[in-house]
């Protein structure tokens, strides 16, 4: 760490911090510059105290940390990109996966029919929300157990792999035994506790990002489930929190860029969430393959004027079938093959 | 709901748009304007199914709601503030509570040496985090049931009653044993299911706004809590993020008068977390009982460039002593108490 | 508009609303909801008094506009693709065009090697700083006049078309001697007497979306061009400002597609400005390309680490050259061709 | 300067690093970590040039800065409190200032009422728009220098002080015949032109920070006037632009508290714009007295309803009125008193 001194600082105030540091168990280095003393603080960060809290003496200007704060997560402790294996299915390096299916759950009809449009189109796992995370306690709330044994019908049927949004960690367990992906959603992007659940089940987890969280917060909250021994962790763009009022979110594409820099887990966008308008999808899909997504998670519904949640972000079976059939190009052109 | 239309639409397309707010459950009752049609949507919106999702037609620009989304928390539906009772410590109305303590729960000695000076000082409720969500796995995580039976021990000892965080749905129970007040964090500000497992406590909830929340989010998410059984909420302001890096989050205390004003439930200020930086939390404090907060949550140590977590927002008792004696004018001038 | 009353409005309270909005142009037309009464007002907003005012009635919840407020630039007023013509280079439609130079005119040598460098790796316009709107006071400022003549000199010797910023109203003048573009940067996107001036001049003008600039916003700034004249505008996103700190900004690339959707302008993507790092600006690029942009302004630097203003985002030659020809898969994909 | 290498860079990058920062003017003082290995810069980074360039190299990981950017405005360079003399009236120190008056001026009857009102009410100088930056051409563009005339002859009549919004370069001559202080709104907040011109008519400038200025940039955008020999500087905050949708911009009452800890300047709150409600004008007026603002900035308005600006956030004389007779209590706390 290093830490900035305030102009006119004395000796004496100087050397007051430069205990402090050895104190909290960093090997200090003073640097005398021409208006302003910063003191280097040799140690590794991740395993010592913050020094953070220096802030509080009079003073100390400022406390910069350089290093890293994840790790595990980190290109530099795994160079190679990570394949996560979702049941045979295989999301990272050159392949292209796309997820899809409806926001909500809402009847077998419902879901079957999009199940067999979503897998026709070329979309090789299910996407579907049995418990919704709603704004308000009165909106729809999603269909719970019976939503999830309707996944397992789909899946029967249509042979493509599931994934869902899991929102308590008591509900672990029962939702690892129809999914095949779980997804943690944005509003729960800090729920560590829930992180902790979803590592330990072993199941690939679809982590999102939260709406308003840092590159570097995102990671360490996958740093989290790697930590608890779960290494197929799927990084989620779906937008972020800003002032731009015509679109839901703002979605963050150079955010899929940093992620796959800085990290070797593959990361997905969900362009739906992502802009939160059916008619911005397609486009979406387009610049998260050309960006480098190593797959898409796309809300489908066979009405979306008519659907219980999230309508107005779905495309329907001819919108979504196009859409995948028109990504060929974006994909040969970026190297990247559409399993 | 008001759905717009956009211009140049065709009769039938009004026609499309007038059956198919019928078919959703409203009376349709389009409005012929010089350039665009709208089609007023007559019904009770928190009974029936969102318009939103016509967006995905063609002919239609936007939905626009008209009811507020929030029902329990309303001043329309309770005109007079609610007082919230913690075991005796009356929050709301013309009283002003301070609660104070410690980030973290760290020792005995640490604890107890805090309970003691923030009594002294005029505080009446103790907090003191045993369970901690850290940004990163590798940070104090809080010394969890010791911290609580430590928290219970400076009870004992000082008579302060106790607020202290929950993270997990499975941890309410006992967590209830000891606590006064039960904290939901930011980063759980829309975890609801751990919200209905705190209304079922019966406790007292301090809600604390989410990072990104908007006002509206953050009273739908405490209406989780009343529609759950639970009055005894707390609404808690605590900073939001921007784009400002000076300091920690941006405290809105706009906000806390906005809160008020849709709200009978009390509203609490943590100027601790609102603004990362011990050096402002006095006078966030003096803005906070201007702009009519019911109650202060500050965060004081005894040593806080030796803090566990978050030391640099942490005040000692000097400042702490000093910033509670300085409040009185200020109080005064807005007829508020410190009970 | 719409003029959403609150809850239990009394009749006189109602009728009161309807003669302010008959009183300020509007036919009132109002309409009783189950628990709210809306008040349509009929007429031309663009023309008419705005309604916002009314929010200051205490019956009066929330005002809502109805129509669009920009017009010459819209899809509406003019739906097939704007094509603007810089001295002979056509941007829009199916062309795609490049200009690239350095962030700001330094030296000759500098200026003019750059000028070849980009010409060769393509690109048909050179950008480059004569004045430079910077942060700080103490910051370098741009070379100013002798930066212009530099740009001309290199413009004789490349035969590249020149685009650069201009800062003052008084500086339209005579940087139109040299400049083909008129570039209006970030912090004077709502600096409409600059845009008035620079639409007068009939010179085409670049217009960057402002650091918080709503896509609504950024195109009525545009209006004020085409209003004043001048219809050769070009839309730049440059990245928003959001609470992410690895980059400098935020590259809205969905707004580069709500930009296409709702005007008929050509848009331009700056990646360079847009994060802030060198070593995202090639995979931005592709990015801009497949949603759909229609040209790119990039920064081009023959020795980055040493340039005197922005060198962290600033590409050498190298990484130009060889970004520039891995974008042909790209464009292919999306049918536009370099020109 | 401080220069982060990552981890695992060798003797020869730890060398180029050296001498890159040595090439541009720094002495270069490497230091060895245990992971990682820093390299401070030890020079003055006012004069010399930066290094954030360096980030170019592949071993750069980061660069940061140690000093503050600001100069002439920082309480380091001049540790009292300056106080901006408008023509007699002191802005600045234990005196409390209230400006007031409409948004826009609109004709004769209106400013004058409004003049004689607040002068009533308390306030000492009179507001009122001439020039108004409006975000649609096709709204009120104020009355330009009929305008001006009319705060002329309301300074004739009441003997009130004028402040008045300067949107041009060219008007800055003119506008300085009628205005005691020249206001430069949010849009022109880093329009540094405009910032040189107004210094040098050496009148006093109130400066309102930019929509998404961070208050480093608000500081050196002052900075630019006081180095343009100007001291008379009066910082305004008035809400920065966030998510929160309910109020048009964020009030940051922290920022004045921080903007009196880092420079000498007075500060003014607008709380009209910094909410854009006339309902939340009081309770916000009491927040920024209570945080330490030196003045205030209150749209007024005869009949907010038909104003022809921002009439949403107007106050009547009635609400004005009451507002300043019930400010005195908060003014006292703070030992402030109302000039």
């Amino acid at each position: 760490m290093i830490v900035i001194l305030k102009p006119k600082t004395s000796k004496e105030q100087i050397q007051e911090v430069v205990q402090e540091v050895q104190k909290l168990g960093y090997t200090p280095h003073p640097i005398y510059g021409e208006l302003q003393t910063v003191v280097a603080a040799i140690g590794d960060e991740r395993t010592h105290h913050t020094l953070e809290s220096l802030t509080v003496l009079p003073q100390v200007e400022r406390v910069l940390p350089v290093q890293k704060r994840y790790k595990l997560v980190s290109r530099e402790s795994k160079p190679e990109d990570t394949v996560v294996d979702v049941d045979g299915i295989r999301i990272g390096g050159e392949n292209f996966v796309v997820m899809a299916g409806p926001c909500s759950v809402e009847s077998e009809e419902q879901l079957i029919s999009t199940a067999r449009a979503v897998k026709a189109a070329g979309a090789k796992i299910l996407r579907g929300g049995a418990y919704k995370p709603r704004t308000s306690p009165y909106e729809f709330q999603g269909l719970g157990r019976e939503g999830l044994r309707l996944l397992a019908a789909a899946k029967k049927e249509t042979g493509l792999k599931i994934i869902t949004e899991v929102l308590s960690e008591r509900d672990v367990e029962h939702v690892c035994e129809t999914a095949d992906v779980l997804q943690v959603g944005a509003r729960n992007a800090q729920n560590f506790q829930l992180l902790i659940e979803c590592a330990k089940s072993r199941k690939p987890v679809l982590l999102k990002r939260g709406m308003s969280e840092r590159i570097e917060e995102w990671l360490l909250a996958a740093e989290y489930i790697l930590a608890n021994g779960n290494q197929s962790v799927l990084l989620c763009e779906r937008g972020i929190r800003t002032f731009e009022t015509y679109t839901r979110n703002t979605l963050d594409l150079a955010a899929v860029a940093i992620a796959k820099k800085e990290s070797h887990l593959p990361v997905v966008v969900d362009p739906s969430q992502g802009c939160g308008r059916a008619d911005l999808v397609k486009v979406l899909c387009r610049g998260a393959v050309a960006i480098g997504a190593n797959a898409l998670l796309v809300e489908v519904h066979p009405h979306p004027a008519e659907a219980l949640s999230d309508g107005q972000q779905q495309v329907d079976f001819e919108v979504f079938s196009q859409l995948i059939s028109e990504l060929g190009p974006f994909l040969n052109a970026i190297n990247r093959k559409l399993v």
